[in-house]
C-alpha cells in the first residue's frame, strides 16, 4: 500500500474510523511464535480457502515449475524469493493501521502537550477532524508521526507497539487488527514457504511498527521485513547499555520506485514472485516480473463490498490504477477477492 | 574493519601492494554454491582449526548455554543472530581488497578517461603514487570508488565483481581473495549455523561488492550481508526490464556507531553474539553485548607476523585501540591468531 506519508489517503482513510479502535485486554504480542493459520497440513490440498479457478491454477503452476528438478524452469531454493506489500495485500488496509496507532498515540500524549490543543495537525487529530487533517497534508501526517513514532529507543517503541496491537481492534470488523488478515494470502505464504520460497515483507509502512508482530502473524521474522525508516542513532546509556534512539527524521519511503530500490538494498537479490495491491506496488512487481527466467506477479483486487471493502480506481481510496491497466500485459494475475476468495479472514 | 572511505587506512594500505594483484584464468564464481571449508563433519570435534584453550572454551561454552533447552540462558532458534565484521575478521584485510578492485578498475576504464593521467586521485592511482593517493584523503577515496563503483547497473556491477574476485589474487600470499578467509572462522560460522544461528556480515566494505562472492566463501546468502552502500534508482530499461542503476552518491557508511545503526535497520533484533576485529566494531560489539540475556563478543588479534600479518594499536595500520582496551571489563574474548589458531587460511 502508500508509504504512511503519501498524499492524504492515509488521513482521508484513517479519519473516516477516527475514534473507533480500541478495546479489551489481551496479552501482549511476543516476537517469537508460529502462526497457526500459516501452517500447511502435511498430505493436504495446497490453498483450501483459495476456489479453484484461474488464480489458485496460476500459483500452483507456477510453483510446481520452479521446483521440479530438471524443469527448464527450475529455480534453486537460494533464489526462490518472495516480495509481498503488506497494507492491502496481506491484511486489511482501511483504515491505515499505523496511522490508527498514531492517533491513537496523540491522544495518550496529549496531556504531556498542552499546546496540540491548539496546534495542526494534533489539534485536528484529537478532535476526530477529519477536513482539518486532510488539509494538513503529507507534511501534517510526516509530523504526526514523528510526534508519535520517534523520542524513544527502538526497545521502548517496540514495547508501544506490542501493547497497543494487542489490544487494537478493527473500526468495522471489530476483531484485532492482528486478525484482519486474509487467509488465502495465510496459506500462501505457507505453501510457498513449504516450496523453498524465503518470503519477505516489503511495504510502505514504518519498518519498526511492523516488525513487532510479522512473525507471530505471518511467519516472518524482523530481518524479512522491508518498510519506511526513520533515522536512528547509536548511544550507550547511563547504564552502559547500547541502544538504538529513534530521532525525528525520515530515512527512506519505501514505495513506488522505492520497493526495488529497498529491494536492491535489503535483499541484494532479484525477486521471482511479487503480491501487490495497488499502484505503490508497480515497480515491485515490474521488477520481479522483468527478469530473466519464470516469474510471478500477482494483484490483489478489492471487489468484495460485501466481506470486505470494493475500491479500486474508481473510488474514493482508489490507487489501483496503472498496475491495473499494465496487469494483462505484464502477465500478472489479478485476484478476485470476491471470487477468488471462499473466506478472507481466519476463523474465530 | 574500517569503511572504505575511512581516515586514509584504506589508501594507505591498499597503495603497499598497488600493481600486485592479478593473475589467472579461473571460471567465474556463481552466486550459489556451498563452501566446502565451512561444512561441518556430523559427529566431528567442532572448531578443529582452534588450538583447545580459553579461546575455543568459551565460544563452545557459549554455544551450549544458549542452545540447551532447560538452561537459564537458553535462546530460541529465532533470536540467536550473529553479525561477523568481514575485513580482518573473516578475510585477510591488508591490502583492502575492495580498493584492490577500485585499483585495478581505473587502470581498466583509464583508456576511455584521458583526464584522469593528471588528475587527482586517479593520477595517483595509476602511476602507484602512494604518497599521492593518501594525500587525497576520503574525499579522493570517495572520488576514485563512484568513479569505479557507480553508473552501471546492478545486474552489471555483479557481473564485473563476479569476473574480478575469480581472478585476482593477494600480493603477499599468492591465493585468490577468497581463499585468503580464515579457516577457523569458517569453521565458526558452520558451527554457529549447526547450531541454530543465523550468521550475517556486517562491514565497511560495499553492500554489492560482498555479495557476490560471499554465500559461495562463506555461506552466507546477499540477504544477510549488511554494509556500506551508495544510492540506486529504479528504472525500465528501452525494452521495459526493471533494474537498478548505481548512482554515484553515498546512501550510507556502514562503519563505528553505524553498525548497530544498520543492524536495528536491516536485522531489528538485538545480536546475541557479535565478532570484529577493530575499533570500527566497537559499538557493534557494545550493542550485542549489553542487551539482556547471556551473549558473546570476540576480537580477532592480528599478532602472527610469520604466518599473516602482526598489526594492532603500535602499528601503522593500528586501529585496535579502544575496543582493546575495554575488551577485558566487557569480557569480550580477544583471539590470538598466533595462538589459538592451529591453521589460519584453508588448505590448498
Amino acid at each position: 500500500m502508500a508509504a504512511i506519508t503519501r498524499r492524504g489517503f492515509g488521513a482521508a482513510t484513517a479519519l473516516a474510523a477516527l475514534g473507533a479502535s480500541r478495546v479489551l485486554g489481551q496479552s501482549g504480542p511476543a516476537r517469537t511464535g508460529t502462526p497457526l493459520d500459516v501452517v500447511a497440513q502435511p498430505g493436504a490440498e495446497p490453498l483450501p480457502s483459495w476456489n479453484d479457478g484461474a488464480s489458485r491454477q496460476a500459483i500452483l503452476g507456477f510453483v510446481q515449475a520452479v521446483t521440479t528438478a530438471g524443469s527448464p524452469d527450475f529455480v534453486p531454493p537460494v533464489e526462490r524469493i518472495a516480495v509481498f506489500d503488506n497494507d492491502g495485500t496481506l491484511w486489511c488496509e482501511l483504515p491505515t493501521v499505523q496511522l490508527m496507532f498514531a492517533l491513537d498515540r496523540v491522544r495518550q500524549l496529549a496531556p504531556q502537550h498542552p499546546d496540540w490543543a491548539g496546534r495542526q495537525p494534533f489539534k485536528a487529530a484529537l478532535e476526530g477532524d477529519t477536513a482539518g487533517l486532510a488539509g494538513a497534508g503529507e507534511r501534517g501526517i510526516v509530523e504526526l508521526i514523528m510526534a508519535t513514532h520517534a523520542g524513544m529507543t527502538e526497545d521502548d517503541f517496540t514495547a508501544i507497539v506490542a501493547d497497543w496491537i494487542a489490544m487494537a481492534r478493527h473500526p468495522k470488523f471489530g476483531r484485532l487488527y492482528t486478525r484482519t488478515v486474509y487467509q488465502p494470502m495465510l496459506e500462501l505464504l505457507g505453501f510457498l514457504r513449504a516450496s523453498g520460497f524465503k518470503t519477505f515483507i516489503v511495504s510502505g509502512g514504518g519498518i519498526e511498527f511492523m516488525r513487532v508482530w510479522t512473525e507471530r502473524t505471518y511467519g516472518i521474522p524482523p530481518e524479512q521485513v522491508i518498510g519506511s525508516t526513520i533515522r536512528t542513532q547509536f548511544r550507550l546509556s547511563d547504564q552502559g547499555a547500547g541502544e538504538l534512539l529513534r530521532l525525528p527524521a525520515v530515512d527512506f519511503v519505501d514505495d513506488g520506485p522505492g520497493k526495488p530500490e529497498a529491494i536492491g538494498k535489503f535483499i541484494g537479490r532479484r525477486p521471482i514472485a511479487a503480491f501487490g495491491n495497488s499502484d505503490g506496488d508497480l515497480q515491485m512487481l515490474q521488477y520481479a516480473t522483468t527478469g530473466p527466467g519464470r516469474h510471478f506477479g500477482l494483484l490483489v483486487h478489492h471487489d468484495d463490498a460485501e466481506r470486505e471493502v470494493a475500491y479500486d480506481r474508481s473510488s474514493q481510496f482508489g490507487r489501483l490504477n496503472q498496475a491495473l491497466d499494465l496487469s494483462s500485459a505484464a502477465g500478472w494475475t489479478v485476484v478476485s477477492m470476491k471470487k477468488d476468495w471462499r473466506t478472507v479472514f481466519p476463523a474465530g
